[in-house]
C-alpha cells in the first residue's frame, strides 16, 4: 500500500508518493501563488496526487490516504488550518476541501511537525526522544517523544523558533522581540551579513554578493571559508546564535537525537563542529550520557515523507 | 496502603506519609547538613520515615513504599544520584544505602521532577501537558505529558531554568551566561535589587532591607507595594523575566495548564496578573485554545507528596 504526502510552503506545493515504509516512489511540485484563496491551492494539491498516480502508475485505490503538512496553527482532529501566516487560511477546511477534489482519507499536520515525524521515522526510529530543528526563511522544529509527535494540548507546539534568547532584542516576525528565529534563521544571518558589509566596505563579500546579485545566506560562509575575517567572524558568531539554542533545547528536552535541518544545514560538519563543541561545553548534562547532534538527512523531502507517515499512523490508529 | 515521600534539599531533609490517592498524612524535618557522607544523609532519610511511622501510628509494614526526591542528575532505574551540585553525591547508590536502613521499596527521582508529579497529581491531573516550575533560589522545573515525567533519554531533562534568554547575559551557577535562573530567581532579584539600592539612595528599600537585616527576596516587594519608584521598576523588570521564560515554554509546551511555585509563587495575584498579561500579548498562539497559567498550590509540600507519587507509580508499575 501507499500513501500521499504533501508539504504546502510559501513557494511551491510539493507532493510524494511514498510506500508503507516510508520511501519516496516519486515526488513533483506546483508554484503555491500564495495570494490564491485557499480551496484553489487545496485542488492544486489533489491534482498533483492524481498526476503522481498516472506518473508512478499506482493507482489511486491502492494510495490509503494523504496527509498534508501544512504551515500554521492546524487542528488535525477537525482536518482544518486555523490560521497560516503566509497564507490566506483562517478557519480553513482543508482535509474537507481536499475529499471534494479527490476522495480519499486525509490528514493534516502542522508542516514542521511533519517534517520532524518524516525525520525521525527514516532516520531516527527508535530514539526515545528526538527534536528536528530547520534553520531556513524562520525556525521550524518539532518533537518526537516515544514516536509520536508532541505539540502540546492545543496542537500549536512545538514552536521551537520562537523562543527568546536575547531579551528586548531583534524584532521578530512573531512580533516579540529577540527570539532564536531572529538570530539564527537564514533570514538573521542575511540581516548580519549586511551588518557586517557595511562596517568592513574592503570584506570579500562585497564581492561575493555582487557575483551572487545579492546578499544570501551563502555571501558569508563563501568569503569565511576563502579566509575573509569580517565574514569568519559573521559566521561564527552565527553558528554561536544557532548552538545557543541548541543548547537550551538540549537542557530542556535531553533527546537522544537532534538533527539539524534546513538550507543551512547543508554545510555540513563546517557547522555541525563548532555547535556540538558548543553544546559539549555548556550544556546541563556532565555525568549521563549525551544527546547526539546530527545533520538532518532527508533534507527537501522531510516534509512529503512526514505528512505522509503521519497520515500512515493516523489512518492506522497509531 | 501508604506510601513514603522524601524531599532532599540543601537546607533540610522533609520527609513526609501520604495516602493512596497523594493527601499527606504528617510530616518532618531534620537539618541536612550539606557536607556530610551521603550515606549518613539517607541513614536521617530512613530515621525520619521510622519516626514518622511511630508518630501516626502508621507501621511500617503498611507503607508500600518510599520515594526520594533528589537534587542532580538521577538514574531512577538503579536508583543512583550519579551527580548533584550542592551535595556530596557522586555515582552515590542512595536506593541501596537507604535500604540498609529501612528494608522497603525505593526509588528515585530529581526533586524538582517529582514536585512537578506532586503538583501534577494534586492539582493538575488529567491535564494532557503539564508545565511546574519553581521560582526560587534557583529555578527548577519539570514537565508532566500524558501523567508521566518527561525527562529524556537520559533523566536529565527538564531543566527549564537553565536556558539562556539573555545571550550573554549573566554568568549562571551552570557555567553559561544569561540563564533564565540568572534573571527569575530569587538570587536574581536580589542581585537586582542590590544594584538598583545602589543606583537609588533616597529608595525606601534601604530602610526596609535595614529592618530585615538584609537585602531579601522580598525587599523590593515590599517597598514597590508602598509606591517606592526604583523598587516598582525593579519588580516589573523581575516579573517581565520571569514571563519572558514562561512565554519560552508556552510556545514550546503548549501546556494545558503551567503552574508556577517557589517562595515567588507566594505573591500570587500580583505575580500572576503581569506574568499572564505578558504572555497573553507575545505568546505564539493566536487563535488555539490558551494554555491556563496558575499558581501551584502544594508549596512546600509539593517535593514531598510528589516523590510518594512518583514511588506509587513506580511500585504499581505506572
Amino acid at each position: 500500500m501507499y500513501y500521499a504526502g504533501i508539504d504546502l510552503g510559501g513557494t511551491n506545493i510539493a507532493a510524494g508518493i511514498v510506500d508503507e515504509s516510508g520511501k519516496m516512489i516519486d515526488s513533483m511540485s506546483v508554484p503555491t501563488n500564495a495570494g490564491r484563496d485557499f480551496r484553489d491551492i487545496v485542488k492544486d494539491m489533489a491534482e498533483l496526487v492524481k498526476k503522481l498516480a498516472d506518473k508512478t502508475g499506482i493507482p489511486i485505490s491502492d494510495i490509503e490516504a494523504a496527509g498534508i503538512g501544512c504551515p500554521g496553527s492546524i487542528d488535525s482532529e477537525r482536518g482544518i488550518c486555523e490560521y497560516s501566516n503566509n497564507l490566506n487560511m483562517c478557519h480553513a477546511d482543508v482535509a474537507g476541501e481536499f475529499r471534494k477534489n479527490l476522495d480519499i482519507p486525509v490528514y493534516i499536520e502542522n508542516d514542521a511537525n511533519a517534517a520532524a515525524l518524516g525525520e525521525y521515522e527514516m532516520n531516527a526510529k527508535g530514539s526515545k526522544s528526538f527534536v528536528f530543528i530547520t534553520l531556513g526563511t524562520g525556525i521550524g522544529g518539532g518533537v518526537i517523544i516515544n514516536g509520536e509527535i508532541f505539540k502540546g494540548f492545543n496542537g500549536v507546539g512545538a514552536e521551537l523558533g520562537h523562543t527568546v534568547i536575547n531579551v528586548g532584542g531583534e524584532r521578530c516576525t512573531c512580533g516579540r522581540k529577540g527570539c532564536w528565529e531572529a538570530y539564527a534563521s537564514v533570514t538573521a544571518l542575511i540581516r548580519q551579513t549586511k551588518a557586517a558589509m557595511e562596517q568592513h566596505k574592503d570584506s570579500l563579500m562585497h564581492s561575493i554578493a555582487e557575483k551572487e546579485g545579492k546578499v544570501s545566506g551563502l555571501t558569508s560562509f563563501l568569503a569565511a571559508k576563502q579566509g575573509d575575517e569580517a565574514a569568519m567572524e559573521v559566521v561564527s558568531q552565527y553558528f554561536e546564535y544557532i548552538a545557543e539554542g541548541v543548547t537550551n533545547l538540549v537542557n530542556i528536552f535531553q533527546p537522544e537525537i537532534l538533527a539539524i535541518g534546513g538550507s543551512i544545514s547543508k554545510e555540513g560538519e563546517y557547522l555541525l563542529k563548532p555547535v556540538k563543541a558548543f553544546v559539549e561545553k555548556n550544556d546541563f548534562n556532565r555525568y549521563m550520557p549525551k544527546a547526539k547532534i546530527e545533520i538532518a538527512k532527508l533534507f527537501g523531502d522531510a516534509g512529503i515523507i512526514g505528512a505522509a507517515i503521519a497520515a500512515r499512523n493516523a489512518h492506522n490508529g497509531r
